[in-house]
């Protein structure tokens, strides 16, 4: 069997510890149906459940994930004990093999249909070091930053899924040497690397959903790149939030890997002082350790720890639903910015260059503020798997046009 | 034909003037279906456009209005001209009147699939009020609010129709008298009087839309009720915008009026000082003498005027798409509340008390600063039809439940 698609090596990409969930076509039959990453090929998932006769064949079976988000936890563990059997017992091997096909050859689609989408603002050191950035003459953190994870919602229909090129956003600015705005191209267009969470399993308005309630309702995880436009949003933010400074697109990752995948990843997040109010309190951990790098142009240029990250997913469920806000399958959220408390973990050119005071020294000699136009930007991230092994977020990914 | 259902009198509500388009169902046939109110009566728009052969059926014979907005402005005009020939002229009422069912037999629904919902802030008015009673030490606009109509992204997932009952929200909330933020539930509920546009025709992301294009993407026009938690907004608001403050609940006004029945009710905004960009700039006026009236338990409590909104929805929509971010079709974006000059002019309860310092005295020996459990709200709204006749937008109207 050493030939066998089946038989991949213990650190190949996407192994048994991830089997993340997208949706494809290939070139030779366009339909966009639901796959399983596996090395370095993908599982038609659809097709194989109807020939294996699984009962969950139906809710696999269509053209994007959102019957299965909807199925609910007991079908998401169902689903994933027979891939896993599928795929790694022998015993399945010449059944599974005619529902494979290369992942070179497939196009990848944006995996759900987004609900409702909501950025949080979870990190501690990038909160304080915008704070001090934005917020010169006060104190980095506001004084409600520690007793809720802040959050605000941006616009779902600008999600765009991995290798979207992003067209450099047009809009008002006002620089600090100006006593009115200037219209043109953003001069100031950053990248924010975050971990998105999909939501599968509704609610009811008025219905809250608690901490520990976290994993019936969330069903993956994957890769977001919350592109900003820093000079649109530093004059439009007071009061309301950010609007036209995200609006323009947000880039997911194609691979959504189940939440169940990342077991072996759940840490204890920081301690949290103050001790938060009963409803954003767990008896679970749910710290994850995602170790995410960020390239521009090929280049490392970060590498935030997920880990560190003050609020967890978990909090930001609870919090986002205790006023009696109802889920749909499909809704979207996303941690914010991640950094770490080192320069090299800061996940945005913002930190990493200061405001662009300092700027980035990119091996190939140039020099990064912020993003020039043709200037390509991948998010990557792993985690621990069970018994050594490792799980795969695959990559957010996406090139800067020029403005029209 | 005095008794005919087609023959209504000169000053009934939902006459020729506006022909606003829903979805209803009935006690004998629960499919939800796209209906257009004509006086005391609902037509069934599907069958009626089979019944005539009308080449637009297709659009308007499904669950909603989704497909009719997706058709774009010459078949929101065909439409309008049928509906406009099959009610009005005596010919066809014969073969009209088998498609009409009673208003007061219909269940009325959300009318649309909502997309992404942007709420903004245009009443100068308001705005400044809001400025001085949250943010009492400083100017009360923000140095931006003249240059830029500032919106923020709402929940769309919990836009419901008029009716649906509003629990009232629980969260945090800081006391000035504390330290810390105390947790339950909301004690200064509020609503916020806005008037609402759906978008029909999409564009594609880097795409934008002049404010002279206005009429080409927007199809129509119904009344909105922001409920707003004012302790929870209070508290969470800076630096990201308001959050669970708002995302509890919004509620529509189920009859969607027209872009093109308020032709006579176009007025000059109010003069814009400074001028502002040229993308914000066009060559038609698109203020709206929309008369909005406010009920607390019946009582009349505000009138506020929305031919007085220093933005109008046309700039609004030019500002929201200038940084490319696409349109879909279900997009929903609201004026933010409408408030005049005057008291009684004011679509809030944190106005018309001033944060609760000077109560309302409602007619039944009550008093109001904020909305108590089990008050109802009703927000309703006419504006000028062609010749001296009415255009009615119905009415937006919910009831508070006790927390839970």
């Amino acid at each position: 069997m050493s030939d066998s698609p089946l038989d991949i090596a213990p650190d190949a990409r996407f192994g048994p510890a991830t089997l993340p969930y997208g949706v494809y076509s290939t070139a030779s039959d366009p339909r966009t149906r639901v796959g399983v990453a596996y090395g370095d090929h993908v599982l038609d998932l659809g097709s194989a459940a109807r020939a294996q006769g699984a009962p969950f064949a139906d809710v696999v079976d269509g053209p994007n994930l959102d019957a299965l988000l909807a199925a609910g936890k007991p079908v998401w563990d169902e689903v994933r004990a027979a891939l896993t059997t599928w795929l790694t017992d022998p015993a399945h091997a010449d059944a599974v093999r005619p529902h494979l096909v290369e992942r070179a050859e497939v196009t990848l689609h944006l995996p759900f249909t987004v609900a409702d989408y909501v950025d949080f603002y979870a990190s501690e050191h990038h909160a304080t070091n915008v704070g001090r950035i934005f917020r010169p003459d006060q104190e980095p953190l506001t004084p409600n930053w520690k007793h809720l994870p802040i959050g605000y919602h941006g616009r779902s229909g600008t999600i765009v899924a991995s290798g979207t090129d992003i067209v450099r956003p047009t809009g008002q600015r006002k620089p600090p040497t100006e006593t009115t705005p200037v219209f043109g191209p953003s001069v100031r267009l950053d990248i924010e690397a975050e971990v998105g969470f999909v939501v599968g399993t509704p609610t009811e308005m008025g219905e809250r959903v608690g901490v520990d309630d976290f994993a019936d309702h969330v069903f993956g995880v994957f890769l977001l790149n919350d592109w900003s436009s820093r000079d649109l949003q530093a004059w439009e933010y007071v009061p309301l939030g950010p609007f036209l400074g995200k609006s323009f697109a947000t880039s997911i990752s194609p691979w959504v890997v189940p939440l169940s995948a990342l077991e072996a990843a759940r840490v204890e997040q920081p301690a949290q002082d103050p001790e938060p109010l009963p409803y954003l309190r767990g008896s679970q951990p749910w710290g994850l350790d995602l170790r995410l790098e960020v390239r521009l142009n090929g280049y490392l240029v970060s590498s935030p720890p997920f880990s560190l990250m003050y609020w967890t997913a978990a909090q930001q469920l609870a919090h986002m639903t205790v006023n009696g806000a109802s889920l749909r399958t499909g809704d979207v959220y996303a941690s914010g910015t991640v950094s770490g408390p080192e320069v090299a973990q800061r996940g945005c050119l913002l930190e990493l260059t200061w405001s662009g005071k300092e700027p980035l020294r990119l091996p190939d000699g140039t020099e990064r503020t912020f993003l020039e136009d043709g200037d390509e930007v991948t998010i990557t991230a792993t985690a621990p798997g069970p018994d050594g092994t490792r799980v795969d977020f695959g990559e957010v990914t996406g090139r800067i046009l020029p403005a029209r």
